[in-house]
């Protein structure tokens, strides 16, 4: 790659768009012609007003939202969804569904029950290691919202559908995996994702919930975990995260000019993840760990033969500018986290290094 | 100044040191031979665990802390913390002393209430349009813990001793002064500061605890809501605001090579409101807000003849490449925030063009 930039396959913080990183940098002393530094303006200015407004309608043009639903950024990241979207949304003898698909579903089931609240896990994959998604799930009569986490990183799955909830709204983590492909809104209460994987950096969530869904929310909330403070105030009760809803602007605006669309957004990481399988299906040195029909396009997750096999393996990707390869440090293994922003190019350069490394190792 | 950019005299987002903002533009495409963005690299790496421990390293030089604080990086600015502090820190009967010296102290006694918890307004200068610092406050006897705002942006005053509170901790909002003089802590349980006026950008909250008040704190709340889930994980029990993180480290190590020390830090922003406030106390044209014995050296207030001459003084200074004057939207009238970052050069530019604004208007 050039200016000496390695090929970035971590699970996140990821590699963002070249472009939107040199436009960040050419501008980053004198923003818009404002005289001051993205970082210095203020967040009451037309100059910011501009950026907020302009990121909220990317994001409404891309995922073809209508005005029934408010797009929103709330700092904490997914981890504090965990905790609000119970708070918000669940009262008296309300029951929430959960699916249970790893790590980030755990950890969202786990919150909801330090609020104190009723849930239900009504499916879960945990039998087989959370290699799969689980299908044909019996949803509760009445629930208030079912949560799923549409893309697992640690185990390398996704939904590739999502489920009939009997219009029960779905409430979705799509950290991983937001604006990596069309999206029919029309099944979901309520989507959020920590902006470090396919948005930008970290430190902003993006929260995008339909406005008859967020008016059942419960009243009297502390101000900043209450939905309908942010929804007032166009995200900006408080100073909101500035560089960060910057940047996805900037990403957004990547997808749209360079992208064109979600459905070539698809199209591009299809092809990517196709790449990366195929190969890794064609040899016996390889494995996927996640079950054919639930594979993440977003994180490829793969073994070796043996763990020492796997840490020279990260150790010589590294050496020849290929970063990020290690599994997750609860799982071990491998993972190639390619999300919007990888390239072709990336995907091929590894296969290329998996394919020697494989010859000199077998 | 330099690269066509402005003098910022933003009450925050704020102007940050120009020799930072170049640091952070030269290495925006790989950080630290990385190969990476900052915004790139995983928080679970050698290169962000530098970043953050040399943060916190560094904050502990400057404000001479040992061992028996925590110093933490949450997000949601501090009005998050207004919330966080109560949820943590009152239960049963316990109360909590407020002081209110404003809206943000105002919006902290709020945000107890909707917690519901015990809280006592122990003194106000609401009486006096909050234009100063109350003085021989009468706390209550075995209060949980004492708050203050030690600057209000808004009204433009400052504590410039803080009161003794017969040994009951002081958590307190240190937003728009921290790191702006020295501070003894043996007198807080807590301090807490959004980034964006003294630290850097918006999205990152600095919290200082003291570790014995911390293990006082409540069980059982949402991992992102407790303290203890921050102190026990560095910060990263999910992935930190890493940009922000990484920007206050190069703000704090300017403080340290630049300036020197806290004291020398202090002297610098004496010298440069003095330049201000000897100005306006000489004028009869312009006259402060503030009693003089509460003034902030961080956000010197002012008014002029008529709400038809300061539109024009704003609309003019901005002209001249003197940007930030208008005050809060909530009170009117003009305002220079003069942190850290605002240079000498600065506030003689802004005095020059008082006199001459003065000159051509009396």
């Amino acid at each position: 790659m050039t200016d000496n930039r390695i090929f970035n396959f971590n699970a996140g913080p990821a590699a963002l768009p070249l472009k939107v990183l040199k436009e960040i940098q050419a501008s980053f002393l004198n923003f818009d012609n404002s005289g001051m530094s993205i970082t210095e303006i203020s967040h009451r200015s037309s100059y910011f007003d501009k950026v907020i407004n302009s990121a909220v309608e990317r994001t409404k043009r891309l995922l073809k939202l209508d005005d029934s639903f408010h797009v929103l950024f709330i700092q904490g990241g997914a981890s504090l969804q965990f905790a609000m979207a119970p708070m918000n949304f669940l009262s008296g003898d309300d029951v929430a569904d959960f699916v249970n698909t790893g790590t980030w579903s755990t950890k969202a089931i786990k919150e909801a029950g330090i609020v104190k609240k009723n849930y239900k896990v009504v499916a879960s994959s945990e039998d087989k290691d959370f290699s799969y998604i689980p299908k044909d799930i019996l949803f509760s009569k009445g629930a208030k919202y079912v949560h799923l986490t549409s893309n697992n990183t640690i185990k390398g799955t996704q939904y590739h559908q999502f489920p009939d909830t009997n219009n029960v709204p779905i409430v979705c983590d799509m950290s991983s995996d937001i604006f990596s492909r069309p999206l029919d809104m029309s099944k979901f209460g309520m989507i959020y994702a920590g902006a470090q994987k396919n948005l930008g950096p970290s430190g902003t969530c993006m929260v995008i919930i339909r406005k008859d869904f967020m008016e059942t929310a419960n009243k009297n909330l502390p101000s900043m975990l209450s939905y309908a403070t942010y929804a007032q105030k166009n995200s900006m009760y408080n100073t909101p995260p500035c560089f960060g809803i910057y940047t996805i602007d900037l990403v957004l605006k990547w997808i749209e000019e360079e992208m064109g669309s979600l459905e070539k957004m698809e199209a591009f990481n299809v092809k990517k993840a196709g790449i990366l399988y195929d190969f890794i299906g064609s040899s016996d040195f390889y494995r996927t760990t996640a079950r054919e029909d639930s594979r993440s396009l977003m994180n490829v997750t793969f073994r070796l033969p043996s763990e020492e096999l796997e840490v020279k393996f990260v150790k010589q990707a590294m050496e020849k500018g290929l970063g990020g390869l290690k599994g997750h440090r609860s799982v071990g293994g491998c993972r190639a986290s390619i999300y919007n922003a990888t390239t072709i190019e990336g995907v091929e350069a590894l296969v290329a290094f998996m394919a020697s490394f494989e010859k000199e190792n077998k």
